[in-house]
């Protein structure tokens, strides 16, 4: 979930009823490539372990090729890594959030947020 | 929730703690506008009237100005009817919904879209 000021963006991008990615799974690509590994990542969003391995296998089949790939080692903690196309899909994701989030220079949006209550106001008008 | 094609957009615009408007306020608005009464459009969206009367409640407390006003009548059924102010409210954010679902437009979600894998092909890469 995106917020820029008072705006809350969550944007998803579906294959068939599943999302490709969205706010969660992107962050979780982010957390394999900081954490190095599947089960640290999982640890650092304060996800199971279950959810965490459900969120990695639901990636790598929904893009045309694999995003996210382990590293020679064996037993729960071995590493993982983005490929570099999991990179591209990363990244590409982030830019596209970014385009979203530049429509809050649109009048739409300056509109709405001068029609909300001042928060230090009472509530009932 | 905006779906248009593959996305699918969720944006809410918060005062304080609370959304003053996103996709269920907005729907609520359309049904009571529809409806001409805040409980047939609860029924509609298949809420309890104590949600309905609650997100009411809460549209009217976090606007400059009153979003829906009830009409002379006793009774769970008695009218009700957006104020010119929460018709602008309204269509203001639909507004702002188009402008985010424009940018499907952008590379980036073109981007995306092309490197999901197609639906028909086997899951595993």
């Amino acid at each position: 979930m995106a917020i820029i000021g008072r705006l809350k963006l969550k944007a998803q991008i579906f294959r068939g009823g599943e999302p490709a990615i969205g706010p969660g799974k992107a962050d979780l690509l982010e957390a394999i490539d900081r954490e190095g590994s599947i089960s640290a990542a999982g640890r650092a969003m304060g996800m199971s372990y279950r959810r965490t391995w459900l969120l990695v296998d639901s990636l790598n089949r929904c893009w045309k090729a694999r995003v996210v790939e382990t590293i020679a080692g064996g037993g729960r903690d071995k590493g993982a890594r983005l490929t570099p196309f999991g990179r591209t899909v990363l990244e590409t994701y982030r830019a596209f959030e970014a385009k979203l989030a530049a429509v809050t220079d649109d009048v739409s949006y300056k509109t709405l947020i001068s029609l909300i209550r001042d928060e230090s106001q009472p509530d009932e008008p």
